[in-house]
């Protein structure tokens, strides 16, 4: 008996790995204990000051309102930058569903951010091979739902002097395997004689794919565009439940003669339902999708956001709403950019004298023209546009 | 105490798997048991019989001596011959050393024989990705071996027009790539289902390598070879120890629409110490090299291969040889053609009018004679020839 209640207490904890994201006792997740957890940095206001400094321009919103809320090793690429030393950006995405929700678009958006302000070369890996293994999908659905969504991805407008888009499906192979073959050897290594213990979160069948994400990490995974730059730093925008991944990159990274790679991550986009709740591919209700129209959007706001407003307005004038929990606020704090306006709000829904209703309004109009201003960009995306991000080549200017 | 028992009664039941071959309580390996065990069919006369009429020429040594003894479907692959339906062969080498020794060359004789016999095309892997994982040698080492290696391959006498060679490092990616995740999709539903009980040999870290073993028995993993010919089938010539990995292969194959690989398998090549010991990289003295001289090869075999002859030539007189055990006899009926010969070498010493050095001096000729013309094969091979074999290419005449 006392074994099972043991057990149920260790069910109670949060669980975040990069297949389960579960808060513990169904209240939201525990960001801080999670940076204790995993031992990374909580990004402080220092760092977002320096990025505003070095880079000249304005922090972005997903930056000053602590969306990226922790690091590993960011402070050493802004040392190197200082002293004009560039590195590349890696992020990606398993393309496991045609249409995108707004969740899927704040890494991209945050990278593009990264990439104009720092000016520098982006790759981004499409799991397309993952996706395949995992979901009941075949090689070609796959490769077309990669496609599908690099059209997405460049709609978020990258630069294209300075990126590379990749499926795993056509880029493994060469350098990339080469790679992936040393990384496998140095976990292994470490498996066999106990050593390392983040190994112990990849189950058999990951353990592929974890060397097929950790790859990109290293200069050397991509010829055309690093030859001769295995020097070359790597900074990966991601959300936080992919920190065990990167883990195991950075402790073999050393082992293969290059730089660990820095992390910049992210806490997760919450479903309409609330914080508590999962945002889920088999529930459409549970997100906004960037093919949702306004008449969509307006509706599963209102029928579906979690409101922390109370329930009549005469208690509601009284005590004001609970902004810790209130859905349309958190997701206004996401892509309302006027850091005057967001206050505004806070203040006078916290207050009582907003009403939920309004609030919801406000953030109907924020989404519907965020997703038409995306839907027109991915419109004007070209079968041939995607061909050129997707192209193996050299990015001659991918520096200046 | 019984539990320990039932252990080491395990312990010395024979054990054969591509990583392991050892024989019970000390003895020889029991390929009949093998048999049995792996499901695979016996190579029978008749089916001998049946590869001369239709080749129009005699069987090779090691098809009408038993050196290969077992098949998967061999006759499938001569139904279809018989009626103008040719096939291709697929075999491979893990390169992880420099020289090697009369066992490795076997399958590569063999293999030559069936290509010219049959006059199809033929592609040999090289899994330097295997090696470099599991041996302690870098990514460029295992490509140097593999090169190497190839010399020695193409030594055997592979006709260029018919033979792609290539290695792993060189050569995953692309539809290979593809192939690899199929069949790795169908080796894990059958693993967590538990249905498919032969996957239980391959641990963890296996896998992968596994899946990189099985692709190349598929036509599709070769488009510049059998574009639009996936009805194409697959002879492997190996040694029965790799009969696990074919057995996954052959259940994975239906389900992506292939026919199964067919396999024809050979027992294993005797160390000089005796059909009990085991050839070993890390004992030189255990078996004879293609680099080895004349010289070498004479003390080698004066010191070192296991006599069954009698302690005293007068027991010998009275009692003859017992060939059953004797290696010089066994490596004779490997390499010495003239089956006359053979069987007078085999009466008179096994009667014991012939001694045991006089047997000796004629195998130490004829491996010489063997070894000898390997060398002046192996030292014309260019590394201009090296990389016209292994380049990816179409064959227009592989079939003719």
């Amino acid at each position: 008996m006392e074994k099972r209640e043991d057990k149920q207490e260790e069910e109670q904890e949060q669980v975040v790995n990069p297949w389960e994201v579960t808060a513990k006792d169904g209240g939201k997740i525990d960001y801080d204990k999670l940076i204790d957890k995993f031992g990374c940095q909580r990004l402080e206001e220092p760092l977002v000051d320096r990025v505003q400094r070095l880079t000249g321009r304005p922090a972005h919103v997903f930056l000053r309102r602590g969306v990226f809320f922790a690091h590993r090793d960011f402070d050493e690429i802004l040392n190197g930058y200082e002293k004009g030393k560039k590195f590349y950006l890696y992020t990606g995405r398993g393309p496991s569903s045609e249409a995108l929700h707004l969740g899927h678009l704040v890494p991209f958006m945050f990278t593009k951010y990264l990439q104009d302000a720092f000016k520098v070369p982006l790759v981004i890996q499409l799991t397309d091979d993952e996706k395949c293994m995992w979901k009941n999908l075949s090689v070609e659905e796959c490769q077309r739902l990669a496609r599908e969504n690099a059209k997405d991805i460049i709609a978020c407008g990258f630069d294209i002097t300075k990126t590379f888009i990749f499926s795993d499906f056509d880029y493994v192979g060469g350098s990339f395997y080469k790679n992936m073959v040393r990384i496998a050897k140095c976990v292994t290594y470490n498996k066999v004689g106990f050593l390392w213990s983040p190994f112990s979160l990849f189950s058999t069948s990951e353990f592929p794919f974890a060397v097929v994400q950790a790859a990109p990490s290293f200069p050397s995974s991509f010829p055309h565009l690093f030859s001769g730059k295995d020097d070359l730093r790597c900074l990966i925008p991601c959300a936080i439940d992919q920190d065990p991944y990167f883990r195991m990159t950075r402790d073999v990274a050393p082992r293969l003669g290059y730089h660990k790679p820095s992390l910049i991550e992210s806490s997760f986009f919450p479903a309409l339902q609330g914080e508590t709740g999962k945002m889920s591919a088999s529930d459409p209700n549970s997100a906004i999708y960037v093919t949702d129209s306004a008449k969509v959007i307006k509706n599963k706001i209102n029928k579906y956001a979690f409101s922390g407003g109370q329930d009549s307005i005469e208690k509601h004038r009284e005590l004001g709403a609970n902004l810790e929990v209130d859905i349309p606020v958190k997701y206004l704090s996401f892509f309302l950019e006027d850091d005057a306006e967001l206050e505004h709000i806070k203040t006078e829904y916290g207050a009582g004298r907003m009403l939920t209703g309004e609030v919801k309004k406000r953030l109907a109009d924020v989404l519907t023209e965020l997703v038409d201003r995306h839907r027109a960009a991915r419109a004007a995306v070209t079968e041939e546009m995607v061909d050129a991000f997707m192209a193996v080549r050299p990015l001659p200017n991918m520096f200046d």
